[in-house]
């Protein structure tokens, strides 16, 4: 993928903007007035503020279900206006656009990717540039610029070393498994970094003041108001409550130790 | 109504997963990678979490404001990942795609219905299929193939007796009329069984503590912190106050007695 | 601009309905069917209930960065059913749609407008119209009929006196400044009145408590926790925390004081 007019199907949009103000549908006006009838899809505008994190996680949680040739802008930027970088990272599917602050790493990671250019050519910003909406200005018009035949090389220089995010991993410790709470959906699901394929036949999850947490198959196979265990939509471990919130009803929260317990 | 290429004008969404977590914006992946082109509305997405009731009030309301042929696709599912079907219902105006267990049932009522098809043939499910994001993995791609021409009756059997959601019935007391609260709005407005033929000239709406509200015609015609009562845009009874929310002012919510009294 | 087939390039909503209702669902809904094929931008639908003011300036903020042509609708509207008119406001660039309140009376100032027009011809309105819902049957109607050629003059009469919101000026005390906060963002960021071109230089920022803010460029620039003045993206002078909430940490909110003291 080296882009170029007409392979860009459409544009997606990640950031911890939240929707009650119009930072988001400022960006989508400039992407229309710039690349006039792409689509723009949001990812999600409710990362929790600067936790570039939860955007990684959330960006490599989607940008598989898009369509090939897709631009993904991700923008969780507690360091806007500073001398941070910004970068376009282009993988054999798609190109990702954001700060070089390890949010776009988990989604497109090393071994996928073609290059990694600096945005760095200001002609495809907007004039004059704020220090505090790069959405605004500078990814929003270039996501427009990629999506309208411009190549990523004419973005910026290489660059060789962009920040890579580094998730906790879970331990091992004889026959369990130690992980972490790693994000908390609007369910109030408790999602861990135990992956899917951890999870071999039987067994219990241990949390937090000894609550323990019976492994099944699907939400409905557990009884209202009692904690459960399965494997989620991102083959991860996860803990919920059936037609409840695991995170009210548990007081827990992203960082929570988490321990799979074979039976 | 029976599907076909060219015939589908849009697809609506209307779910329970609110839009702090990347899952409707997964769905707008999907969609577009089966059905490019294909526009995509939200109805909401705000639908209180597992409140079937809620979103199928939600549908009613909304699904007639759109085009012929829309495909409806409706996610408030507790039973995922469980044995309970899956539908497509089919009327004179479009199609409507969910869980079989009622959230359809009020937007496309049997009266309405030419076809019911389960949806079982797994041709037109992502794979693999996650036992927790049938969004995903089965409505949102369901939704494409038959905005992209799959007829209704190539997604599984018919479907003879699909679930059907019961509201509660106001009822006749003499010349008072006795209904509840069934939703609550992002004003504070609280929204009740009793329907706006019901009005009839002058009267009064009684709540829970002897709580009075005036029948007006338009919200501006209430006194500032009072509660007024009018006939909604939905044609139902509905309590507000002006300039403020009935809901946090009188600590009123769904399942509140309401009593109409002429006057 | 006059209006006509083909010079429409999308519509844009701002409202204070919030997300969590179908209202804006059933809004597009109508846009689609009057104008299939039109596309539609949310600005936001988070401006605070009844708040005119920042509906005004949420739109001031996002209007010049949508395509030549764009047809905005505000709807924020205490007085829906009332004898308040609704206007179609035409400028060189675009035209703004909703109730004669003052909402649109910022991002199209009078200096700007070419055309007035009130929304007087129930043509265009849906039939029957409610007394509580002018966004489905009023507004987004006459805004698709102007995405589909007709002329803002068919809408109605001329209007020669619109309403105008005033917004607090800032006053000068010598070397000071004195202004105060006029908008809250989802970070907290607290946005006042006083423009960018007063800030010249060095210089501290005075809020309520003597709390002092040393101005900055960026966010970056700030240490974490401690409160920064900066020119924002909308060129007026914010407080902010960094990598916090300004508005919690410091318990100020709208109306609040600040002073701006050149060092």
């Amino acid at each position: 993928m080296v882009g170029g007019r007409g392979v860009v199907a459409l544009i997606t949009l990640t950031t911890d903007f939240g929707l009650t103000d119009p930072f988001v549908g400022i960006m989508k006006g400039v992407i229309a007035t710039r690349a006039p009838g792409m689509p723009v899809v949001d990812v999600t505008h409710g990362v929790p503020p600067q936790d570039v994190r939860a955007g990684a996680m959330v960006l490599r949680a989607a940008a598989p279900y898009f369509p090939f040739g897709s631009v993904h802008v991700a923008v969780v930027d507690p360091g806007v206006g500073s001398a941070r970088r910004a970068i376009c990272v282009v993988t054999a599917t798609g190109f990702f656009v954001g700060p070089d602050n390890g949010v776009l790493s988990l989604a497109a990671p090393p071994a996928t990717r073609t290059a990694v250019h600096a945005l760095a050519d200001d002609r495809f910003f907007l004039s004059p540039r704020s220090r505090t909406f790069h959405g605004r200005d500078v990814f929003a018009p270039v996501a427009a610029a990629l999506a309208t035949g411009t190549l990523p090389s004419a973005l910026g220089p290489p660059v060789t070393d962009p920040t890579e995010l580094v998730l906790p991993e879970p331990r091992t410790q004889g026959t369990r498994i130690v992980g972490e709470v790693v994000y908390v959906d609007h369910f109030g699901n408790l999602v861990t970094n135990i992956p899917g394929s951890s999870v071999d036949g039987a067994g219990v999850v241990v949390l937090a003041g000894n609550v323990r947490a019976a492994l099944v198959n699907a939400y409905a196979d557990g009884s209202v108001g009692q904690p459960i265990a399965l494997v989620n939509s991102w083959d991860l471990l996860e803990v919920a409550v059936r037609d409840g919130s695991a995170h009210q009803q548990l007081g827990i929260g992203v960082g929570a130790p988490v321990t799979l317990e074979p039976r």
